[in-house]
């Protein structure tokens, strides 16, 4: 199940097509410098936000994105190669370009590898930004595979028992097929909350829940706007959410060479010309690598089956990983994607500045 | 960090050292119809347990692994095989066998496609109860591999807003080497809690933590006695907890063709003579298959310099995943391992039945 903090919670402006939307991310970037492959895939990657009702990987990034690559912090024409290939694995040196390309570019390569190896994972190095982890991991899930993609982040959540910003919010994404129907997926920051509640919940007044952001001293608030920073997911025991957060470090910075989390500049610094040298990494596997596929269909389609059917607590609805989310993508389908008020406004200054048409 | 729960909160009645607890464990197993390879495996898995503090999946298990292998649950002299073998992946049949030692002989044969692919993933199935997930991952680490290692298990924990049992505690453990020192460590349940904290609390008749534990109902309660089931790690944001036991659940059951969480005899069910056919999953990652070696070393060094570094809250103490563990087995090390009262006179029984020495 994805992060749904980001469903939307805030006021609504209006609501746009997610092909006139594409279509207008596409147009932004290249006017501000992206090459076709580095458009596609941000502009890919957004509408899997914005479809899917994460928004806050959604279509929202489209004014970050464009700044990143006229400011030159995202090169918008790279050059990306592997620069190892041996085994099962690789490395992807992504040109610090776009990293929704990179990530996109990473996970096909790592199903070409599965395809003939039952496995494959490919590190990335010297990336930037991705967006919603989920995006990648459903790239592998669309071409048959299991896929997994996970990257850190600047500093914004504290250790267990921590007083200082240390990992960024580290998600995890995991996508599985379900023959004939939507794949499981599960897309989930290692934070207790995602830093887009607190904020929301500032502009909202709104207090937060309990035990999921601490003041600069590290003290559990729920005062949105004296939260410093945020909890590791667990409550009282968030060193299993540190330690999943971890695991995410280890994976994008450790092995592959690029920043730690408390290394990188913040994604909101203001300097936009410097690259951020972001790392990540993604796995693909064969589901029938194991066992005959037709049993693993079988067996997978059971298991969610059952899941859909565990008995619900009163007032509450059993979901699958994912399955809120693909209702979301089919209302939005029927409806449009809901932009709000900031988000409309930048988007009229994008089509002004680029001479863009809007998508509304 | 491993799932502390079990650092010993309960009565202690006397300490042994640990070579004289893995030799009585041998003894027994052995005359209860373990093989050397089985006996072996399963007293290193528990002495895994018990050397770090995790108790539950310590020693305190000789009775139980005893008890299936005279009964027949439990083959104790396997002809485990790999069944399938191509790429950078392979499934192992444990034949029924211990899962510590179908476990340890799938990582062992994880890192040797490691070595030669970069990454390898061994499906078991046909297994049985393994034990601490950590012990696996660990394994790989002992072998300058990034290990991990997971499995599913009975039902005993509800999906978020649930109101039923449906994914077992399904753990999930990562190991990696850090030059020069004990690795980090993660061995987590996807529940909020072990099923073993709950027992002893409803032995002491103390209070749960909220939000840990269910009536039969599905209600959250914080009275031992009225708790049936397990949250998902996560509380408000359970369905992570239950999103993460998933994951464990696609790898260890539905690519393996081993049993689904609710499909398996309980672990605690009285008949000792139908094998469970469990799965689990294991996977080793080289290193230095991305950048060079050394500049992994150095970052991973770094990584958990800064992690301790990093400013605790006023009263708390900031630990790597596995710091508390190596504290407590360089603590026992010099002490000797805690045995509890229900340990001990299941030991004199054990002993007395195979003529086998106390090792107390």
């Amino acid at each position: 199940m994805i992060d749904t903090a980001s469903i939307p919670e805030g006021p609504v402006e209006l609501r746009a097509g997610s092909e006139r939307l594409a279509r207008f991310c596409r147009e932004v970037l290249a006017a501000a410098g992206a090459d076709a492959a580095s458009a596609e895939a941000a502009a890919r990657a957004m509408l899997h936000g914005s479809r899917l009702g994460v928004d806050s990987h959604g279509v929202r990034l489209l004014p970050h994105y464009a700044a990143a690559i006229a400011g030159g912090r995202v090169n918008g024409r790279p050059a990306m190669r592997l620069v190892r290939e041996w085994g099962a694995v690789a490395t992807l040196d992504a040109d610090d370009g776009h990293g929704a390309l990179a990530a996109y570019t990473a996970m096909d390569h790592a199903v070409r590898i599965a395809e003939a190896m039952g496995i494959g994972a490919v590190a990335i190095t010297r990336s930037s930004h991705f967006g919603p982890a989920g995006a990648y991991a459903l790239a592998a899930a669309e071409q048959g595979m299991l896929g997994l993609a996970t990257c850190n982040a600047d500093s914004l959540v504290r250790l267990h028992d921590g007083a200082a910003r240390f990992h960024g919010t580290n998600p995890i994404a995991c996508a599985m097929p379900v023959a004939g129907e939507e794949p499981w997926l599960l897309d989930m920051a290692t934070s207790a909350i995602p830093y887009n509640r607190v904020k929301l919940y500032r502009s909202l007044g709104r207090e937060l829940p309990e035990g999921v952001a601490s003041t600069v001293a590290g003290e559990d608030t729920v005062d949105a706007s004296r939260a410093e920073m945020l909890a590791p997911l667990g409550g009282a025991f968030g060193y299993k959410g540190a330690g999943l957060a971890g695991l995410a470090e280890i994976f994008s910075a450790v092995l592959t060479g690029a920043g730690l989390s408390f290394e990188l500049q913040p994604m909101n610094d203001p300097d936009m010309s410097r690259p951020r040298g972001l790392g990540a990494f993604v796995m693909a596997l064969r589901p029938d690598a194991f066992i005959e596929g037709d049993k693993v269909a079988a067996r997978m389609r059971r298991y969610r089956d059952a899941l859909r059917a565990s008995p619900a607590r009163p007032g509450g609805r059993v979901m699958a990983p994912g399955d809120r989310e693909w209702d979301e993508a089919h209302r939005r389908d029927r409806l449009g994607i809901p932009l709000d008020p900031d988000t409309v406004a930048a988007f009229r200054s994008l089509a002004e500045r680029y001479a863009v048409n809007l998508p509304f």
